[in-house]
C-alpha cells in the first residue's frame, strides 16, 4: 500500500488533482493540515509521497512550498499535476439559493467569484475561512454557522453536500499546479517533455551574478521558464533563486548546464526532473540535442586520445 | 494638509514605518483595510500617498502589492522604508502572563514567535487573525474573545494596551520593507543610492528572452537586485517580470538600459526611482558613470557632426 | 579638379577599380608606389582621396592598409569598391604565346594562375615582380627582360600591350576590395546598406574583454562582419582589433553601440561609415530600427520629464 | 634520426629559432623554400616536424601559415618558439661600411631598419629580396650584385660573412613566433601554461554568430588571446575564424568549451595544444579548475545515479 499525503482537509483542489494522478491509484490518500506537515510526513517516512500546491495562475507561486522545498531535509519533485480552479457553491442537502444569507470560503476564492456573487447573492455575508474545503466541511457542524460554502466540486462529494451552483469563478483560465514530492531517489525517466527545478545560492552578490546563471543555461540551449528571488532570511535583500527550466537532468544539455551552475553557485539544490503536466516538448535550437552532445564528446575524446 | 493612506488597521507595522518617514510629518495618516484599497485611494485622489508592504525578509515579496502596482491605473513608487519586525505580546491593562489562555495574531506572526510561545505559553491556544494589529484592536471588544495578542509595539500605544512581553520573535533579523506610492509625477531627485522598479512583459516567450533582458542591464553596468516571475493571469506558466535594479532613471546608464528594455520588451512599466532605505551606493565598474556616458556622447556627436 | 591617389603603378587593379567609381569622373588619377605613400598624399593635402586595397577574397585583409589607417594622422574611409581579380597575359605587340619563355608577375598572381600556366606554358620561367602592373610596364624597357607578364586587363590598355590570353586565373571568385580614403570630414550620408570600420584598443587584456566588445554591438543589434587581432607593436601577443560592422554611424543602433565601445575601450578610432560595395542591407531583428530607438528615447524623456 | 623542415634558406630567423628548441638536438634540420613546402614535407612523411613563422610582433599573423594549417591534410601544432628579431648588416669578409653602396634585404627588414640606414648609409641603394637570409646567401655569388645584406645574425655564421653592424633594427621589441608542426598524433602533455589553436567555420553568417563562439569559451572561463577573420575563398566577406585560446585540450574547461564550439560551428579544426613560449599561466576565475569540473561532474553523476 502506497501512502500519499496531500494538502487537506478532505475535498481540496489538492485532493481533486491527486485523484487524477496515476500514483494515486490504489493508494491511501491522507489529508494534512499544512504544506509543511505534508512534506514532513514524507521526510519522516510516514508517507511515500506528498502532493502540495506550488503555483496558481492567479496568485503566482506558492512561496511557502518553494521555501519548504529549498530548506530542511532534501526532497525531490517526481511529478506535477495542474487542474483548473472551478468553484462550486455547496450547501447541506435541501438548501436552496434563496436560503443563503451567509456563506464561507477562503478569501482568494471569494475574490475570484466576485462577479457571480454580486449578481446572484448580492446581499450575502461572506465569512473568511482558512480553506475552501474546510468551509465546506464546517457545514456539517451543528448548528452550522452559515448556509453555504464556495469550495471545489470534489468537496460536495466528499462531505455529502448539494451543489447549488457550479463553475461560479470569474476567470475561466485559473489553474493550480501541484507537485508530487518524495524522498530523493530514482529520478523519473525522461519523457521528452520534462521540467527541472533548482534552487540556487550565489557565491556573493556581485553585479552580473544572475546573468552568469542564465548564461550557463542559455549557452547549452536550456530555456528558463520561471525564476524567483526568494529571501534567504539572513538579511533583507539577500536572496536565493528558485528556478524551473525545460528538460531533464538526463538530457545532455541540462546535465552540463546544471554542472555549470554547480561551479558558479555556492550551492545548487536539485529539486527534481519530472514530466510536465502539459506535455509540451521544448523547441531546441540546433546543436543541443543529446546526439549533438554525444558527437562533440566523441570528437573531444578522439582529440584527447592522441595525448 | 497631506493625506497618506497605509495598510491598516491602526497599530500595524505599516503605521510604525510611516511614522518614521519625513513625508508623514504633519500629515493625516489614514488606515485602509487592504493594499488594494490603499492604492485605490491614491488612484482616486483621496490621498497623496499610500504606504504599503512590498517585501518581508522572511516571507519574501508581498506579491499582491507587486501585482496591484503592475496592473490598473499607473502608480509610482517615490520612497521606501524598512523596519525590523519586532513582536510584542499585548493585553488589556491589568492582565498578567498567567491569565493568558487564548491569544490571537496573524499566522505569520505566531509562526515567527513559535519558540517564545513554546517556552512561555505552552498551553495557550493561538487563534488566527487577519492582521496582528486587528488582533490587538479586538481585545477592546466586549467581551474579548481572548486574553492577549501578538502585535507590533505601536499597537499597544494606539489601543491603550499593556505590553506583557516585548521582542518575542525568534528571528532577530526579520525586516519588512514598505513603499510609498503616489500618482505618476515628478520622480524624486537622484541621491546616488537609488533603486528603480520595473515590470516587464516579454514580446513572446522565446528561449533566452530573459537573458536578453538581463543583458540590456548588464551591458550598461546596471545591477539587478531582485527578479520575480509573476503570473499574467492569462495562462499557467505565462509570466511578466517584476524587477528592482540599482540606480536612478536620471542616471545615464539606467536611462539607456531601460530605453533598451523598452525596445526588447512588449511593455515596460516604470514604477519609479527612489532613494534606497539603506543608503547603499552601487559599485560601478569603469566606463558607466554619467561622465563616461557624456564623454562617449560628445565623441559620437563630433563624429556625426561631420555628416 | 579633384586629385585622387591610387596604389600604382599605372595599370593596377586599383586603377581599374577607381575608374568605376563616381568620384573618379573628371578627376586626376595619380599612381603612388605604396599604400603608405598614397595615404600620406591625403594626409599632406596633395590629393583629396586615395584608393587603396584593403581585402582580397583569397589572401584576406591587406594588413599594411589596416595598420596604416589605424595609426598616424587620422583618415576616414568614405567609400569602397570591389572588383573581380581577372588576370591577363600581356606582351609587346607582335608577340605570340609560342614566343613566351619567361614571364614576370607578382607571386600572388602566378600562384593564382598555376593551372593555366601548367597547361599552356609548362616550360616558361616565372620571374617574381613587385607588382603585376609593374611587370607589364617593364615589358617596355629595352631590351625587355622577359616576353610576357600576368597583369590586370587595364594594364594592356595603359601600356599599349597585346593580350595573349584573358581571364587565366584558376579561381573565378577572386575579388579585391578597395577603400577610398579622405581626411576626416563629412561622413557620407547613410544609404541603408552601409558599413562602419573601427579600430579598438582594449583598456587591459582581461579574460572576456573581447566578449564585452561584441556584446556592446550585439545588444544593439549591430552585426560584426570582420574582426582581426592586429599587433600593437608593443609586445608579442598585444593586440588591437580592427573590425567592420553593418550600418552607419548615423543609425541609432550603431551610434549607441560605438558610444558603448568608447566607454569600454581605452581608444576607439572611427574609420568611417560608407556605402557597401554590394548594396546588401542588414537584416534587423525587432526593436533596433531608428524608429524603435526614437520611441524608446521619447518614452525615457517622458519619464525623466517628471523629475 | 629526426628530420625537421624549416622555412629557409639557411640562415633565417626560423633556423635561429629552431636551434633553440629541444626537438632540434641531434636532428637533421632542412631548409625549405616556402611555408607550404615545409608543411607538405610533414604531410608527405619526409620530415617529422616543420618549423614555420606564424606571427610577428610588427606585421601580425603570417596569414599564409594560418591558411595552410586551416586547409589541406590536417596537421597539428606541437610547440612554439619566439625569438627577438635582431637585424645584422653582413658582408663578404674584408668589406667595410664605407664600401657599401648597394645592399639587399626583404622589404620588411629594410622598413624596420629605416632609422639606422638613414643615419649610417643614407646614400645606399636598397634592393628588395625575397628573404633576408637569401640576400645574405647571394653575397657569395660571383660577382655579387651588391656589397651587403641585412640578415639575421645566424646568416653570418652560416655563410661565413662578416658582421658590419649588429642589432640595427629600429624596434627593440620586435619578435617573431614560430610553430612546430607535425602530423596529428599525441598531443603534448599539459604544462599549466598552454595555448590551444583552432579554426572555426560558422554554420551560417547570422548576427551574433561570433558572440556565440566567444560565449562558449567565456562561460567556461577560457580566455581568447587572438582572433582573425580569414577568407574562406568562396566569396568576398565570407570568413572562417582563426583563434588562439589559453589552456590545453586536456584541461576540463578547454575540453568542454571546444566540444561546445563543435556543437555551434559547422566545422572546428583542432590545430593543437602546446606549451606557451612565455610560460605564462592563465589567471583562472573561481569555478573553472579541473577540480571544480570534477566536483560538478561527480555531483551530476550522483543525481543521475538516482535514475
Amino acid at each position: 500500500m502506497t501512502w500519499i499525503a496531500y494538502l487537506g482537509p478532505r475535498g481540496t483542489f489538492a485532493e481533486a488533482a491527486l485523484r487524477e494522478m496515476r500514483e494515486a491509484e490504489g493508494a491511501s490518500l491522507t489529508p494534512y493540515p499544512t504544506v509543511s506537515a505534508a512534506l514532513d510526513a514524507v521526510r519522516g517516512g510516514d508517507v511515500t509521497y506528498a502532493l502540495v500546491p506550488i503555483e496558481n495562475s492567479v496568485e503566482g507561486s506558492v512561496t511557502s512550498t518553494l521555501d519548504e522545498l529549498a530548506s530542511g531535509e532534501p526532497l525531490m519533485i517526481v511529478g506535477e499535476q495542474a487542474i483548473p480552479v472551478r468553484f462550486t457553491l455547496v450547501a447541506r442537502p435541501g438548501t436552496t439559493l434563496a436560503d443563503v444569507r451567509r456563506l464561507a470560503t477562503h478569501p482568494h476564492a471569494s475574490a475570484q467569484c466576485r462577479d457571480w456573487l454580486r449578481k446572484n447573492l448580492p446581499a450575502a455575508i461572506v465569512i473568511p475561512a482558512g480553506s475552501t474545503a474546510g468551509a465546506a466541511a464546517a457545514l456539517l457542524e451543528e448548528p452550522p454557522a452559515y448556509e453555504a460554502a464556495i469550495a471545489p466540486r470534489v468537496a460536495a462529494e466528499v462531505y455529502g453536500l448539494d451543489i447549488l451552483a457550479d463553475d461560479i469563478g470569474d476567470n475561466d483560465e485559473a489553474w493550480t499546479r501541484f507537485v508530487l514530492v518524495s524522498l530523493p531517489g530514482a529520478v523519473p525517466p525522461p519523457t521528452g517533455a520534462d521540467k527541472t527545478t533548482l534552487t540556487l545560492y550565489m557565491r556573493e552578490d556581485h553585479p552580473g551574478a544572475l546573468l552568469e546563471i542564465l548564461t550557463e543555461l542559455a549557452v547549452r540551449g536550456v530555456n528558463l521558464t520561471r525564476i524567483e528571488s526568494r529571501p534567504t532570511r539572513k538579511a533583507l535583500g539577500d536572496y536565493y533563486f528558485s528556478v524551473d527550466c525545460e528538460g531533464h537532468v538526463a538530457d545532455a544539455r541540462v546535465g552540463e548546464a546544471i554542472a555549470g551552475l554547480h561551479r558558479v553557485c555556492s550551492t545548487v539544490r536539485f529539486l527534481g526532473s519530472y514530466a510536465r503536466h502539459d506535455g509540451k516538448a521544448p523547441l531546441l535550437r540546433s546543436g543541443v540535442t543529446d546526439a549533438d552532445f554525444a558527437d562533440a564528446q566523441a570528437w573531444l575524446t578522439s582529440l584527447r586520445g592522441r595525448e
